[in-house]
C-alpha cells in the first residue's frame, strides 16, 4: 500500500549508526553531531529561567507561520555581523535546516525537473530529493571545486530547477567552494533561472582560512532583491540540536509560496524554542560559545589526523577541512569501507562508510570520519581500533 | 519558477484571519485555538523549572526519529486509561498533528491515487493533499453520518487509497461519527486495502454524549495488529499549541516507513518539549485540565448559542457539538458568508466562511463559529455585532 518512493526510500545508515554509538565503549566517527559536553546547558537554563519569570503565556500559544519576530530580527542582527546581509522579513523559521530544504523541494520541485548536487552530497538530502518527482545528477567536486563546465552544460542543456550546494566545510567532504566559483555560480543560476539552496549548518565553524561570502551575499549584491539563491542554516550544529531550529532566507519572489507551504507542513516551528533562541542571540553569549566550539573542534580535528598519521600511515588519505565535523577519507582502491565498518563494530568503533553520500557509483573505498566527539586519548584509540580492523581485509 | 502544484496553493484564510483576532477590540470566532487563559501555563513551569533541577544535557542533544521513549510509554498509559489501546513501540511523535497529515501523505500518495473526505472536512488538510499527486473526492456527510453507500461504491471502484476523518466533534461541522458508522468503516478499509487517517484532535473535549471507540480501536479488535487505521491526535488543544506536539499511531506494517519519512523531513521533533509534556502527562496534571476545559467550553458552546438565539433568531441554524470548539452554521440560502464577513470586520467581528471547508462546490451561505475564546458578555456583543452586520445584507 506504500506508494513506490517511500518504498524505495531507506532509513539513513547515519541515524541506524547513531545507535551503536550509545553503547558504552564505542568510540562514534559516525555521527555530525556537536559533542554533548559543548551544549552550553548552562546558558539555556539561564534564559530559561529568566523567560519563566517575565509574562510569557503567549509561548505556549499558537505563533505566527514566518517564525517569531523577536527571533528573526535577532537573526538577522548577528548575521549582519557575519557578512551576511539578510532582513528579518526574509527569514522563515525551520524545524532545523533539513526541514527547509524539504520546504524548497516542496515549493519548487515537480515532474521533469532536474535536481543537481555535489558528488559526493548530504545524505539527508538525497533522501528528501528521493520523495520528489524530480531526478538527481551530481556534480564532479573535487580538491579544484564544483566542475564549472559540467554544471553550465546542464544548466544549458534545460530542466535544472535545483541546484544544492554545501559550500562551507561540506559534509561528508570538508570542501570549501571558492569566491570566484561561488560568483560564477551566483551567475550561471541568474542566467538559466534555477534555484540554488546554499546549505551552511557549518559555516560560523570556521577555525583555519578566510571566510567566503555566502553565494546569497554575492547573488544579492550582483542582482539585487530579485535573484534565485535561497540560504538556510541551523542552531543544531553551534547551540542545540534539541530544540529542531533552523532558518530559511528566501529572495522575495519565492517567499508567499514557501510560507504556505511551512504552514501546511506543521503551522510553525515551537514558540517555546525560538523564544530561547531570541533570548540566547541577544544575550551575545553565541559569539562566546562559538569561539570555544571553533577551538575545540579545530583540537579535536589534529587529534583525529594525527592518529590516523600514527596508526594508519599510508593506508588511509583524507582532506584537511578549514572547518565543521568531517575528515572525508579514501582506502585503498581493494577495500570497501562498509566491510571495514563490520571490523570496525567488533572493534567498538564507527564510522560512516561514504557510499551513502553517493546519488550512484559510490566510491566504496570512501569514509567519513567525524572528530566532534574526540579527545586526545579516544582519537589514539579509535586510530588504533580501525587499523587492527583494517588489518584484517588487507 | 514555483511548481504547478505549489503556485495552485492559497495561505489558509483561517491564519490569515488570526491577523484580525489580534487586533484589541475584535471579538473572534475564527481560530480553533484553545483560549490563551487556560493554557497551564503554572503546570508547565513547575515542570520545567523540575527539568531544569535535574540532569537534563540530552534534551539539548538530537534524539530518536520515532521520538522519546519517556512520552511514548506515558501517551500510551494515558490513552489506554481513555479506552485506545496503542503500544509505545507503535507511537511516532510529530510536529503537531497537521505534520501526521503530511507524513502519511508522504508514505501513501502517488499519482493515479484517490483521496476521500468528508464535506466539508479540515481545510489544512485540503491544503496538504494539494501537495500529493492524488485527487480528492468528498464523501456527503450530514446528520445521518458519512454516506456509506457512496464510501462503499468508490472503494469499490479502486484507487482509494487514504480516506481522511475527523471522528470526533469534526473541524468545521463539530459532528460525531457513530459507532455502527465506524465499524462499518473499519470493515470496509480493511476488505478494500484503503488507508484510513483518523484525526482526533478535539476527542478528549467531549462534555455531553457517551464517548465512541476510536475507528483504531474497532479495526485493531476486529483485525489484530494487520489493519490499516493511522489514528492521530495532538497536544495542541489540550495541553499547548505553542509546544507543536502531536502523535501518530500507525500499524506495524506502516511503521518504518513512516519513521524513515519523518527523519527525511525533520529528523525528529523538540527533544525539551517532547520531554515537557512527558512529565506533564505523568505528573497526572493533565486530568484536572482537560475536565477544566471540557466545562469551560461546554459554557462557552451554550454562550455562543444563546446569544445567536436572542439576536439572529431565525436567520442563523447551527449544529450542536457534544464536544470540541465550533457550531457550523448556515444562513439564508441567498446569503454569502463571505460577504457577511466583510461587514463583520468593520464590525469588529470575525469567523470563517464555510466555503474554505469544501473541495469543491462550497456551500456559500455556511460558516463556522469557534466558542473557544468566548465568555459570557463577549459571546452576547458577538451575537449583537453579527446580527448588525447582517441585516446590512438582508
Amino acid at each position: 500500500m506504500l506508494s513506490k518512493k517511500s518504498a524505495g526510500i531507506k532509513s539513513s545508515a547515519v541515524r541506524e549508526l547513531l545507535k551503536f554509538s550509545k553503547i558504552p565503549g564505542v568510540i562514534s566517527l559516525a555521527g555530525g553531531i556537536p559533542a554533548t559536553d559543548l551544549i552550553d546547558v548552562e546558558g539555556i537554563d539561564t534564559i530559561l529561567r529568566d523567560i519563566l519569570s517575565r509574562e510569557h503565556r503567549n509561548l505556549f500559544q499558537y505563533s505566527v507561520t514566518e517564525g517569531e519576530e523577536h527571533l528573526r530580527e535577532q537573526l538577522s542582527r548577528w548575521n549582519k555581523g557575519h557578512n551576511l546581509d539578510v532582513d528579518a522579513e526574509s527569514i522563515i523559521i525551520t524545524n532545523g535546516s533539513q526541514q527547509a530544504i524539504d520546504l524548497l523541494a516542496r515549493v519548487f520541485l515537480e515532474k521533469g525537473d532536474k535536481v543537481l548536487v555535489e558528488r559526493p552530497t548530504y545524505l539527508a538530502a538525497l533522501q528528501l530529493f528521493g520523495y520528489s518527482d524530480a531526478t538527481v545528477d551530481e556534480l564532479q567536486y573535487d580538491a579544484e571545486g564544483i566542475d564549472l563546465n559540467q554544471l553550465e552544460q546542464a544548466m544549458a542543456a534545460g530542466g535544472v530547477k535545483i541546484v544544492y550546494l554545501t559550500p562551507n566545510f561540506a559534509n561528508p567532504t570538508g570542501g570549501t567552494i571558492s569566491y570566484e566559483q561561488r560568483v560564477t555560480i551566483a551567475k550561471l543560476a541568474q542566467r538559466y533561472r534555477a534555484v540554488i539552496i546554499e546549505d551552511d549548518p557549518y559555516g560560523h565553524l570556521r577555525f583555519s582560512g578566510s571566510p567566503v561570502p555566502s553565494i546569497y551575499s554575492i547573488a544579492q549584491s550582483l542582482f539585487g532583491k530579485d535573484h534565485t539563491v535561497c540560504y538556510m542554516s541551523s542552531f543544531s550544529k553551534i547551540f542545540s540540536p534539541g530544540l529542531r531550529l533552523g532558518w530559511l532566507a528566501v529572495p522575495e519572489q519565492f517567499h508567499m509560496a514557501t510560507v504556505v507551504a511551512k504552514q501546511a507542513l506543521d503551522l510553525h516551528t515551537s514558540t517555546l524554542n525560538q523564544s530561547i533562541a531570541a533570548h540566547y542571540l541577544e544575550s551575545g553569549r553565541i559569539n562566546e560559545r562559538v569561539e570555544m566550539l571553533k577551538a575545540t573542534y579545530k583540537d579535536r580535528r589534529d587529534y583525529l589526523i594525527e592518529s590516523l598519521h600514527e596508526y594508519l600511515g599510508d593506508d588511509i588519505t583524507w582532506n584537511t577541512p578549514d572547518g565543521g565535523m568531517f575528515l572525508w577519507c579514501h582506502l585503498a582502491e581493494n577495500i570497501d569501507a562498509s566491510q571495514l565498518l563490520q571490523e570496525c563494530i567488533k572493534e567498538n568503533v564507527v564510522f560512516v562508510p561514504g557510499e551513502v553520500f553517493f546519488a550512484r557509483n559510490p566510491q566504496k573505498n570512501s569514509l567519513r570520519l567525524s572528530y566532534s566527539m574526540l579527545n586526545n586519548d579516544n582519537a589514539r584509540e579509535a586510530g588504533i581500533r580501525i587499523a587492527r580492523a583494517l588489518s584484517r581485509l588487507k
